[in-house]
């Protein structure tokens, strides 16, 4: 179960973005993995992918696709991430992508496939080939739930966000969904985002705003320091709200947009940390008063990755020694430790290189026992700040990474 | 139980360096938590400390002693590291120095104080105080395997070495102890390490050596990626064995001596890892064919240190997927993947960006089983080579640190 036991939302169609979903038995029978997004003519997509040197088929074919025309459509499938499978794993990606052009009658560069599962294994091509008809057959502006399921691998919930606002008079909608439990960590780790919404946006606009708000939402959380090789994130902006096409970052119009897709990064960026692989709590580490905002990061992801602290967080122990032991050695130069001071949540546990003169036992468990903890760690060496978002280190973790073969 | 089930050694006694081990009672009871050691008059003494910025009391008191005084006595406690603990660690530390320079008639200067276990909690000082005498009344050249016993915290094992080898013709001994068995990382994590010689070397030659030796052994080491705020490794060289006193580094016999010091604090390193909290394998990262030393550490630490190829360790699972992906973010900037091969132990795994052509599952499942692992990555991008010891990512490992205070 999730952290915090979130719920799924209502999904607002986006006019002009249908998902249909069916289940091919990529891997395994009866299971929803294969899902079809079909983006009306005329839609700008934009697109980020994985920096893993190792990066999958896919992934290297949509981005060549991206290279040269304008999607039309999105194929996704679970069981099978089509990485390391060397020159047939492109082939076979390239196969998928024919069938589905061919069935929606646009060109195989206008198709970007995207794949989640087992690293290293041929893709079942004819599965996924057979399932292309029904998937297409299902497409809805209605299929965001499905298609959230759809993408799963080992997640225990499906993520959506979902957003109306007015914007310069128009009712603008913005919906997304992800999957990604574990190997989240900046660079987008696996983790397949697609977001959709109906204001009309350049594309390089489009590219801008999600680089942005991919560097405070997905590129700020981490399950355990691991990246994958599939990592992708996608928007896509029919327009069919109408109006003048957006082109200008200043734009008051763009301004209220950007801030409405870094909400909606974001939350789903959570969701995959509440949902990351054996998780017990959520915590936001945030660092401040930090000379630069690289600093605060190298010390935000530090603590963040510790597995001493994450085993702390795991058992509820106030173990303050770990955070400053993890914050002392984040590679930082020239700490003044006096300087220094650690919350958990509302309690001063660290200040002066030691204990908080105030600092109970009883006062940190307090903090501990709860599901959701922000550690904050104040540097006393300027005024940058960042934060990042991580779960604990539980049994789960271990049992869920050494039986399932992902 | 350690990984190869390693025995403790016969350890040869150095002639003019003896230890002495109680039980004090810091934190537990019956528990032998204290040693001395003493140094003839006249040795030469070398040593390395964490590069944590949280350094404990005694690690900071240690480095301003040993800037104005030639040591006589070290002591350890366990139980409590003196972390974190402010001006009044500082001064509990230097209680301790005081306190042995008065029964051992030295200068306060002359005595280095090591402290490993909780962090955060004031020192016990009067039974660390109390029990110097105790300690000090069992000081012998013999000790050393007591002094193993007493240096412990989480290890389930104590640690030795010891080598006698003819040098210039004299007989020259080298026995050394250690303790560490997680936060184990590069920059010495917290580990203890003493090592004594009889040999007569010139104190700055014997800084030198000792940072050469921990270049390739306790810095090429890691468990869990922490570090602690309590590192220290210490070379005392009594000069006993007569002769001139050793001070140029391409002297032939210092050249043999450095072999001799690389061999034992290498066996030392491994050991703590053979010991890794839960470990239930002794994993070798070699990464050969790198640009630069420093790429082939980078990728062998991103391999060493990846949750999820440390728990298809702990799970025999031959998931050669995860440690292609983990080489793909290591960070190294345009890896050639079509250059790169990964083996396991003598099976080629990965080649041409994917599975090896000859690689079958069985091959893989057969290295996978054993107890000691090598994983071997050729970068195909120059001849610089690196090698790192690791161990896998286990329930023990979490359960460890989510029920230990440490």
């Amino acid at each position: 179960m999730a952290v915090g036991n979130p719920t799924f939302p209502r999904m607002h169609p986006v006019s002009g973005f249908a998902l249909g979903t069916t289940a091919a038995g990529v891997r395994y029978a009866d299971r929803r993995d294969l899902v079809v997004m079909a983006c009306a003519e005329g839609s700008s997509v934009a697109a980020l992918f994985t920096r893993n040197a190792f990066s999958a088929a896919p992934v290297r074919l949509g981005q060549a696709h991206l290279a040269t025309a304008v999607p039309r459509y999105l194929v996704v499938n679970t069981g099978n991430a089509n990485a390391g499978t060397g020159p047939q794993g492109e082939r076979d990606a390239l196969a998928v992508c024919q069938r589905l052009a061919h069935l929606g009658e646009c060109q195989p560069q206008q198709v970007l496939p995207f794949s989640t599962g087992v690293i290293g294994e041929p893709l079942p091509l004819d599965p996924i080939l057979n399932g292309l008809p029904d998937a297409l057959a299902t497409l809805s502006e209605m299929g965001w739930e499905e298609a959230a399921w759809g993408i799963l691998t080992t997640d225990t919930i499906p993520k959506g966000v979902s957003r109306q606002v007015e914007i310069d008079g128009r009712l603008i909608t913005l919906t997304g969904i992800a999957k990604g439990s574990g190997m989240i960590h900046p660079d987008m780790a696996t983790m397949l985002a697609f977001i959709a919404t109906d204001a009309a946006i350049d594309p390089e606009l489009l590219q801008q705003l999600l680089v942005e708000a991919t560097a405070t939402s997905f590129n700020r959380v981490t399950v355990d320091g691991d990246t994958s090789t599939n990592d992708s994130l996608v928007a896509v902006a029919t327009g069919a709200a109408g109006g003048r096409i957006w082109e200008d970052r200043n734009h008051p119009a763009v301004i209220e947009f950007a801030a409405l897709l870094n909400e909606t990064t974001q939350e789903l960026a959570q969701l995959m940390v509440r949902d990351g692989e054996g998780a017990t709590k959520f915590v936001t580490l945030e660092v401040e008063e930090a000379a630069t905002a690289e600093e605060a990061l190298q010390v935000a992801f530090t603590v963040a990755h510790s597995p001493l602290v994450k085993t702390a967080l795991y058992a509820s122990d106030p173990n303050w020694g770990r955070i400053l032991a993890a914050v002392g050695r984040s590679g930082v130069e020239r700490l003044e430790v006096d300087a220094i001071r650690i919350w958990l949540d509302e309690v001063l546990i660290v200040e002066q290189g030691g204990r908080a003169a105030d600092y109970t036992e009883v006062q940190g468990q307090r903090v501990m026992d709860r599901e959701e903890i922000t550690i904050r760690v104040a540097l006393g060496r300027g005024e940058c700040q960042e934060r990042v978002w991580t779960s604990d280190l539980s049994h789960d973790y271990v049992k869920i990474n050494a039986e399932y073969r992902s």
